[in-house]
């Protein structure tokens, strides 16, 4: 049944503490789609002929710089927590110490919440910029050190093709 | 040769039944980018001036209704069914019962693909609409159940951590 | 602890090696985020308000047909790069052999590497789109070997549903 598995994977404490604030990450980004269209029905703004002449008329087929606002973190949003959830299940794996991995986790969490809310909110430049370029910290050292746990791997596997060990 | 780890895997069965959904959705979703290139084609409106001078000139450099339509439908499984493919697999991790979770896979897969089909077609609103407010059901259902469950790892952790457990 | 399922996942060599290449194009795709906020600064169009007022002025609050080249590469690299960490992922448990797999990863890994070269230096068509093609078909490769090796579970599932095995 796959039983004994799924609990070592929960006994992992770094994976569960990942899963933990990438659920809530994805339950954010579920948010900004539902205040998407809390926007296009209160500006009156739709993407599609047909959503317009159900709320009034195809005048209502247009773009709202407030739904382009929403757009462009939920874009955000997606070009860097989706690379976030492989980088972070993957890096649950490599082994690393759990103070450590939470403190990767919680950076990006928190920066990420806060990218969020200086887009919506439009919080004063650079604010919104800064949040971006701190959450990507983390992102990159899990890469840098994934790269470096499974290089060793690779390259043994390299090496055992070219000798057929 | 991490064998044994496969198979514990593949006789997960919730996590077959999740893989079998989630990969016939991203084979939906490759169909809609192929549809894409099919209608720039047809409507001669490229996104690119050098391919738009390859099919016959700068004029074709040009947006079109329903090449846009397309991408917002892809867009929009981009926002969904990703998601759907992090929390489905986290699911299978958790022991829900097969049918449990057969239930939540089955809805989504068929709602996400109602979803295309009334975006690309154009059905009557709000069937589009409807198809993506359902299709979230299941994804919230099992957000909350992998909160329930990790957060109990989580907080031993964290009162581990305080008293040096 | 969880160590021994890591050891495990660890010495998956198909595993490890799809880890590497994945992480290299995780990477990759930041790199084109940190392009585009160049080509951002560089050119002066800023997708904000906020943003343009502390670059000099509101009339930097602007579209740029560089930037937009920059947004449609990531866009094209979201929608296939991330399907891929999804299909590579499962692709590595159900067992193939590591000189196929590496074929299949490296295939797309080089492809991709060449369309967002040939998107971002304006390659003459139809490299790009010859680039897209031939690192599909890894994807749709795998995809297919997903199918075969889950639907044998998913259907003995669902017989031993039916009879209650």
């Amino acid at each position: 049944m796959g039983r004994s598995y799924q609990i070592m994977m929960l006994e992992n404490k770094v994976f569960s503490c990942f899963v933990f604030y990438s659920v809530l990450l994805v339950i954010k980004m579920y948010i900004i789609a539902i205040i998407t269209g809390q926007v296009r029905l209160r500006k009156k703004a739709f993407a599609n002929p047909e959503d317009a002449q159900r709320h009034g008329g195809l005048q209502h087929f247009r773009e709202d710089p407030d739904v382009e606002r929403c757009q462009r973190a939920h874009r955000n949003d997606m070009e860097n927590i989706v690379p976030f959830l492989f980088l972070g299940a993957v890096y649950s794996l490599i082994g690393p110490s759990l103070a450590v991995a939470r403190a990767h986790f919680l950076v990006f969490f928190l920066f990420r919440m806060l990218h969020t809310l200086a887009y919506l909110c439009v919080l004063r430049a650079p604010t919104r910029s800064l949040a971006y370029v701190i959450a990507q910290v983390p992102c990159i050292s899990m890469a840098v050190q994934i790269l470096a746990a499974v290089s060793s791997y690779a390259c043994s596997d390299f090496i055992g093709d070219r000798f057929n060990l």
